[in-house]
């Protein structure tokens, strides 16, 4: 149950000072809002009042950008698209933040998108922030420390936040409730393939983006593409009376790219226009609320004074088996005080 | 917060008795145990002391099976390689329990799993029973109600559970968290397709299948097959010294399912061996352990006397932007007793 973020090991009290850090973040410091970011994921007690004070005075800074998620299977490019998608925003004057949850870095020491090779021309842009998201505990799952760096990039002036993981499945349905916009990558397998996933993540989407198209790849891209239109055309329209694309694109060529923010803003316009874009985020808010909670509760738990000599104590018993782990954990729920 | 399983209100009181589930159970009624997972399910307080007396009953019986555990992207062809092996099992004489984790469930009424024409074979078989699982709320994450179930199933004499994920990302994790045997099933894409997944996900794999090696798809399957085989010879064995492998299969045409038991089953000689089996029981326990601490925790504030007419007070404000999450969530928390 205890994670504690390596990074935040390696910084020095000082430098968590939130009034220095807000002052660096208001000053475009990059190095600035990483620190930000890394105290505010730090699950140790003596970080927390610092911790809500920067995300409160983050929130009350009022800023906010398009927040675009972006998912898909493993291997089908989502790293290429952003770096594209990303160096073009940037070339439009716009600022980019990247936050790319992790769900592997549990069990690895590295993680995936550590790779420095990602995203290597965006990463040094100026106008540029990539960051991987530690993937933190079951409370809260995967998105509870996206959330609150996410707002942190707000405030530091970042209007595009993309929000990417690695994966289709449950992190996908915590990132929709991060964004206003959400682009499913798929690789060009045609057919019965992708049937199965259909029902489910499709119905999420915002755009769907059919990757790879070139070369061997491009008569099954296309093959696939308007399958998925065809699919997609079926679907009621969102509560932005949005109908979901599907388009094809290829890093290689620098193709699609384009229909990607052309959708984005189209679909801005439109939820803008009819209240959907302030609704979702009301609905949002609700929601980021109770994980907050969540997350709340289980810090409080683990400092009520036995917890520690308990946990310890039960958790050998189940290791040698000579407790169930269900009885154990009744017996620390015992330190509960009883409800009147 | 609230997540109420929709079967729950289905089933009568009368129904929910832990004694008459538990002697349905051990006589082999099938639906007494799909009454029993429903109630372990219940996220009720009126629920919860049956709930922890039918689970601790559960474990008392002392019986556990082969807990495989099986994942893969959308669209891998997992449920007919579910229905294959599924089948050679039971015609072993073995006694097969299916439990699937659809993380969909929470965006939609239905349930990607719901579909009538999924092993349907399997389904009608009298040794078989399959089960798909809610995904519950945050806390606990999508595999709290499955690792119950798991135990309900072993306590009814199923010496197989092979749990099923839709996706590939943190849900994967947990699964891992509750089985013996990781079995990974891949699309026969090869190339640099998959270099993405590679690190994470794949050495979590004690078997990477490829699947749908038939037909137009062969060449590539056997070329990703031995891309794969390259890739886990370099990684270093497992607790149980175990070097994982790669095959081909297809359910159309029959292949591989015979080899997916042969390497379970040398697996299982070579973890009881030297230890690692009972082990990573061990270690599996401690987890579950507090992850049922968790779920405990959350149902406890529920429970506190203002919770309710809190929330309902601050949702409101959060959902019309007068106050924000952050600050919304620790005015909730405020409920919790000071530490001393």
């Amino acid at each position: 149950m205890s994670h504690i973020n390596p990074h935040i090991q390696a910084l020095p009290e000082a430098n968590l000072d939130e009034k220095v850090l807000q002052e660096g973040i208001v000053r475009g410091d990059r190095k600035a809002l990483s620190q930000a970011i890394t105290l505010v994921e730090s699950k140790l007690p003596q970080h927390q009042e610092r911790r809500s004070r920067l995300l409160d005075w983050a929130v009350s800074q009022g800023k906010t950008g398009y927040r675009l998620g972006i998912t898909g299977v493993p291997g089908a490019g989502k790293s290429s698209l952003i770096e594209t998608l990303g160096l073009l925003l940037v070339g439009q004057g716009h600022r980019v933040a990247v936050l790319a949850i992790d769900p592997s870095s549990r069990l690895r020491k590295g993680s995936i998108l550590g790779d420095k090779t990602r995203m290597e021309k965006l990463s040094r842009h100026p106008q540029a922030f990539i960051r991987p998201s530690a993937s933190g505990g079951h409370l809260g799952g995967v998105a509870a420390a996206t959330r609150e760096a996410l707002v942190l990039c707000e405030a530091a002036g970042y209007d595009h936040i993309l929000v990417e993981t690695v994966g289709v499945g449950q992190s996908e349905i915590e990132v929709k409730d991060l964004v206003d916009f959400f682009l499913l990558v798929l690789v060009p397998l045609g057919g019965d393939e992708l049937q199965g996933m259909k029902r489910g993540i499709v119905e999420m989407a915002n755009l769907i983006v059919i990757n790879k198209a070139d070369g061997d790849h491009l008569q099954q891209a296309k093959a696939a593409r308007l399958e998925y239109a065809r699919a997609l055309s079926l679907f009621p329209g969102d509560g932005a009376g949005w109908k979901p694309r599907a388009i094809t694109a290829s890093a290689l060529l620098g193709s699609g790219v384009d229909e990607i923010l052309e959708a984005m803003q189209a679909y801005r316009v439109q939820a803008e226009s009819n209240g959907a874009w302030h609704e979702n985020r009301r609905e949002q808010a609700v929601r980021w609320m109770l994980q907050y909670v969540e997350q709340g509760l289980l810090s409080w738990f683990k400092g009520q004074p036995r917890y520690t000599d308990m946990l310890t104590v039960l958790k050998e018993l189940v290791a040698k088996g000579q407790r169930d782990p269900f009885g154990a954990a009744r017996e620390l729920l015992g330190l509960l005080p009883a409800q009147s």
